[in-house]
């Protein structure tokens, strides 16, 4: 079963425990990880996180409360990708509570996703976008900003 | 065997059984699944579909007769994906006879993909696309009128 | 065993052969290939070769050494992708040595990916690229041109 050397809190659904591959992550309470999800090591997910089917989140990514990860977003692991012989280089990339990320979104490293901010659909996330505000589109830009109300962060 | 509930039509390969999401669906004649592929509940498909490696498909979609969903390809389940507590909404998506879906793209939902339509490689449709038009890009724009030929529609 | 008529060379690693699916395809030396991949028949990989997770190799494609290919790359099997009934074309896609692909690109059928160039993050590669320059967005253009060092081509 690939879920190895992980910790997974109460009422966490794994849905498919032999299609994933997880591996040396922490996930919290009352999340929901779909099928062909992979998650590498040292990855921390909060509580009460969806994650859809084919999702990709390598290590040096942090996830809070309450975010919801669409089918197919993917989180890139380096900002200039060797080819097979470099070594590649650390980074991290922290989604804040509440963040919602479109189907198909990719986030490059060394990003912040501030609290309940939206990433649309298939956008691809080159910087850090702020708290409550949607961001669409290729590099991913301001469509809309925050409302003021965000039930993740103090108002 | 993650092929659960689903009606298969006569002449449809599943070609990797144990490596899909299936359930719950109803799929046609003479189509073509590929691996790694999520289709969910009350999804309808027609007759001789193909649907390529890793597509995901979820509740909502319904897909006519002689389609092609690329690999990779992705609908949305949700417009406004809530966080992790939240309800999210019912809707309905149409991908009519004849549909032509290039690798990569994504599918908002609530949109009616027309006869014989042509979808980009990576494209992101955010409306509905006009039978035997060719839309791409981010968001999905108009190419190419049809050409006025679609075997799928009466002439 | 979904690896199936593989050739694969000494050093390579298939980290989860239960969870991809490879057939009649040759690895060389010295690769890793990550979880949900596919690789199809026919295709031809060099050595030193990195293939993410979720990344999707067809028929037609050649890889050479040292290259990246970032998780959930696609490249697209056809140009016109036919819906049911019709035959599809046969094509042929290059990617030289030392070439670079971010997390998610899609590439179209029929280009040539010059050696060492870098391919960004979600790109749609439409069309061939230089030896040693950057493309990204949709479709993908120029984004940095060569800085002339190239480790994998002759000086």
């Amino acid at each position: 079963m690939p879920v190895i050397d992980c910790e997974i809190g109460e009422g966490t659904h794994v849905w498919h425990p032999d299609l994933v591959n997880l591996y040396g992550c922490t996930i919290g309470r009352n999340c929901n990880i779909g099928a062909f999800v992979e998650i590498g090591p040292n990855v921390t997910i909060g509580d009460n996180v969806r994650i859809g089917s084919g999702a990709f989140i390598p290590e040096g990514v942090e996830i809070g409360n309450n975010v919801f990860i669409g089918p197919k977003v993917a989180f890139a692991n380096d900002k200039y990708p060797p080819s097979g012989r470099a070594e590649w280089t650390q980074w991290k990339t922290v989604v804040e509570d509440g963040v919602s990320i479109g189907v198909g979104a990719r986030i490059l490293p060394s990003v912040i996703l501030g609290a309940c901010c939206q990433i649309g659909a298939g956008a691809v996330v080159t910087r850090s976008v702020p708290a409550g505000a949607t961001w669409v589109g290729i590099p991913a830009q301001l469509l809309r900003r925050s409302d003021g109300y965000c039930a993740e962060v103090p108002q």
